[in-house]
């Protein structure tokens, strides 16, 4: 038997069903028309975001990472509640720009940004935050070109790094950011061509779920963002400080303490240095924020004994839930969180696997796992499935294209 | 410094570049009209399969398990040179029959169809590779409503693994497939229900360079089946031998020796038990006849320096090439063979690390590789493309959307 990760608390039984936003599993499914359905709660991340805010200094602007989840109607959703929003390409700007967001809220970050990608967020008016010395050379020549004073930032490669985050993005070499020593003389060459300066973007790692770390790295980072502003001379208009912000997937993990980042940042912030008294602080979240209101819903196809082993067979798997599949950044796989929707509340009784429907043997949803006794029609849930799931899975593979998606 | 895996021979310079198809990649990426881009070869394809089928005895069918490379043209172009198709989805299915392939050349496995994809298999006269008994008195069930006898084979999950390959599919519990000790009990329920009986599937791993292991593999196939189907008492009209011929990936990977295999089935055939004597044989290869063929294309955005390590920024990335960003399947990560194309007959002279344009570490091309001097502008390619690539990769994420193909 292996351990599943803990479902998020807010979800609870109906008529025996998970219950998504008022609604059964059930009823979703046959509203959406089909499975596999991903349902994103709009409920789970007003409240998500609502608490957060009451968590943190109102002086600290919240961006959602579109990254996380770019579907449609819940970026619009977002649009009212967060301060920002952070994309990573052009195609992203273009989504963005549909869903309703302003071009002054919006800024780019990414190591690989073409030509027309700096093209298009400048004459849209979007901050770049710049990866290079020659990035920043081009966007110059293209706010020249244009006639636009570009606004730009620099995203640091800083000298340290997000401890026990899922991925570190900072702390010796990295292919994103510009190293701290650079950036200096990178920052006064910017201001000098005359350009809409903007300030710094430092991101030290991600899913983080220690707050400590996190208290931790947000020190180094407003260190770091005035020791660059006094060598360079020039002001910080806004810092991005990174997020980081972990939520729990698996067995064990605990979820993050918000408020103690909270408490901390709101002493930093009554005791800062003068190059950052004007300063817009933000912070940037795009897991936290929509991670956790998210559930993958697939239905039972088969059930099957293999040697005494029994295999829940499902139409969804890797092509929709790469990461949960263990297929994504992960050494070890690990459960996430997996129930039986349609028996929410049925006691365990017998140890399965789920998979998924490709014929790989990678495609596994739950390995050894405890559940209600479960038939051919029944739907699973896959939790923790708001981000980094449907746009972050190869959907096509096996000719199985992408999954259904809706806001509730 | 870490090895790269070994470029396929058949590719040479002209004019100093890569050349596919006797054009260099830069005129082929001006064709295209950008990058990134995925480049199948005409040429390499022919050649593997005709080499292919002068190493293996005349009788044995050669089919093309489409999951590794469904790009439209591709698979037309292999309609002409392959026996038969093997699909995975009732999507696969649309594809195979726009590309013009007859049904009855088409086998469908998969562990999670549901009831349309059945529908759809037998409504077109396509052969089922039976999962489980469930699916197999579904399948009887819909050919009734149908009006149609269907076409049904079983897939065995055999009691034995290709030693050695890439990822097992046989031996033990698995997803996929009937036991083998159920098998005979359901054939001869299959066979008196009336259906069209096709024979069995037996597919026990894939990716294997050892020609021994495919060897034994393929020997205890033959002994499956006879036995099979001599306890049900039924014929074997069709056996479907699985695949597992590997390619080189890795540094110190040897190809195949296909030669001693075909030798060996050769032996085997001159000396069939008599339930086998009338049976048609088929192989069912994927990778092994396209994946060598493929390069993906992809241009330097950014040349960076990080804490004295170099990197060179693609437009391309893990979102076109999950598997060689060792993020499918892998658990360390090796370099696939990665070479400067527009610089294909220099000296190596530097050690760099390529990377995609995606804003995560997990987003790795080739580490610690030593490769000529490039630039900005410049062209790197990736070899192996040719399976498991555009179709296996998250081309949405970051909105950064699929590559382009070409067959040239």
């Amino acid at each position: 038997m292996k351990a599943l990760g803990p479902i998020p608390p807010e979800f609870t039984a109906k008529e025996g069903e998970l219950a998504i936003g008022g609604r059964t599993a059930s009823e979703l499914v046959k509203e959406a028309g089909d499975t596999p359905l991903f349902v994103y709660s709009r409920a789970i991340i007003e409240q998500r975001i609502g608490d957060l805010r009451k968590a943190m200094p109102e002086r600290l602007k919240i961006h959602f990472a579109m990254k996380a989840n770019p579907y449609g109607l819940l970026l619009e959703f977002m649009a009212d509640l967060v301060d920002g929003l952070d994309i990573a390409s052009a195609g992203e700007l273009e989504q963005a720009r549909e869903a309703g967001y302003l071009p002054r809220e919006i800024s780019f970050a990414g190591p690989g940004k073409r030509d027309r990608e700096l093209f298009a967020a400048i004459r849209a008016g979007v901050t770049l935050n710049l990866e290079s010395a020659n990035e920043a050379e081009r966007a110059l020549q293209i706010g020249k070109q244009l006639g636009i004073a570009p606004r730009l930032a620099i995203r640091v490669n800083p000298p340290f790094e997000l401890r026990g985050s899922g991925m570190k993005m900072g702390g010796g070499a990295k292919p994103f950011g510009v190293d701290a020593d650079r950036v200096p003389t990178l920052a006064r060459t910017i201001v000098d061509a005359g350009a809409n300066w903007r300030g710094f973007h430092i991101y030290s790692g991600s899913q983080a779920l220690d707050a400590e770390a996190l208290i931790e790295a947000q020190g180094h980072v407003l260190d770091l963002a005035a020791q660059l502003a006094g060598e360079a001379g020039v002001e910080v208009p806004h810092l991005n400080m990174g997020g980081g912000f972990g939520i729990p997937y698996f067995d064990k993990d605990t979820p993050l303490d918000v408020a103690a980042i909270g408490v901390a940042l709101e002493k930093r912030f009554a005791d800062l240095p003068g190059v950052l008294k004007d300063t817009q602080f933000a912070i940037e979240l795009g897991r936290y924020l929509v991670g956790e209101a998210g559930v993958y819903l697939t239905r039972i196809v088969d059930r099957k004994v293999s040697h005494d082993t029994t295999y829940l067979v499902t139409d969804g798997g890797l092509h929709h839930q790469l990461a949960a599949s263990g297929n994504f950044g992960t050494v070890v796989r690990r459960n996430y969180p997996v129930a039986i929707a349609t028996r929410f509340d049925a006691e365990p009784e017998e140890e399965v696997n789920v998979v998924g429907c490709l014929c790989t043997p990678l495609d596994r949803l739950a390995d050894a796992a405890h559940l209600p006794r479960a038939e051919v029609g029944d739907l699973v849930a896959v939790f923790c499935a708001g981000a980094y799931g449907a746009s972050a899975s190869p959907a096509t593979f096996l000719g199985q294209g992408p999954a259904l998606e809706m806001l509730v």
